[in-house]
């Protein structure tokens, strides 16, 4: 919003262990005084494969070089593409041409859809999968302003432009309560950050 | 599956008026000994944006060059954008690497999402999308078998194949209990292309 967009947000329920984070982004939502929020069900669940949407459990206390080796367990089958898609869709239908991804390559490096290329690859067919694209109307962007920065930079921009933190949430496999559990490969990443930015974490309780 | 794929089919129920093309594809998977059908239901009524989903009314009788001049209001924002992801989300979890999608980009002209180049860049996304494409178990393919076929040609070719034209769907307005109007553009290409191909439709009662 700072860079004069007017926001609508698009979160998914497609199933995760951490639902939690969809009343995260709503409480972020209402903060920042958005637009619109729009909760979309998809069921994922339905082809399996996922720790995130599975029985399989979320692996916990890894080192880096484990979170670096492979794609993780934790990787759901085309889920950024499935987002997009219908990100795409939103956006076609509100006469927006900017679509906005927090995916973040650096830090963690084994999601395929989290990738610089992935997002040019997307972008480029969103100029051809659609009437506003096609029409010229739109010249569709998707715009991932985190996909290079370290965590402890996102955690200093978030800092820097106001964000409460405190009603965030990243935790991969959270007690029924909503709290972290501190191990999983997102929360150890989240820690790390905080301690490289110099920062104490405000959602931790 | 004369080409010695074994065939799991995935259909959308996505708020279409003609919902009834879900049954009339169940009936052909089951005429085809399919090994899996999964009937994925997602929500784009939440976006809004056309005929198929809204409440705005489904053209009628119209001519060809009144079907080509546009964009049509049966055009659903990025839908098969979004199908292709679930596919790709489907495949990838079974081990798949070959999409097959009913796209036709000749007979009518006016979905972007019915082209070529779209199918293309679909192609080059997934195999930069997924953890399968990635690492090189998988060379994702996009076939659209149809995509340059004439309506006439597709119907000889299902005649050819031995397929049961008479259990099939294609009407966008159908009459609650099933019956074609007759008028809308699928009902209108389709009664084309049998004229053309010198047959009567047998699913018409």
């Amino acid at each position: 919003m700072r860079l004069g967009f007017e926001c609508r947000c698009l979160s998914f329920d497609y199933g995760q262990r951490h639902r939690i984070e969809i009343e995260a982004a709503s409480r972020v939502v209402h903060q920042l005084g958005a637009a619109e929020h729009k909760v979309v069900r998809i069921d994922l669940r339905a082809f399996g494969g996922s720790a995130l949407t599975g029985d399989v459990a979320v692996p916990k206390n890894r080192t880096e070089s484990e979170m670096g080796a492979d794609v993780p367990i934790t990787y759901v089958p085309a889920r950024n593409t499935i987002f997009l898609s219908y990100a795409l869709a939103y956006a076609e239908v509100s006469n927006a041409a900017d679509i906005f991804i927090g995916v973040n390559a650096l830090d963690y490096s084994g999601y395929p859809d989290c990738r610089p290329e992935f997002i040019c690859a997307f972008e480029h067919l969103a100029n051809l999968a659609t009437k506003a694209g096609v029409e010229g109307r739109s010249r569709f962007r998707i715009h991932a302003p985190l996909i290079e920065m370290s965590k402890a930079q996102i955690v200093l921009k978030a800092v820097e432009l106001g964000v409460d933190i405190s009603v965030t949430h990243s935790c991969y496999d959270p007690s029924a309560d909503g709290h972290a559990c501190g191990q999983c490969d997102s929360c150890l990443l989240r820690e790390k950050g905080f301690a490289e930015a110099g920062l104490l974490d405000p959602a931790l309780k």
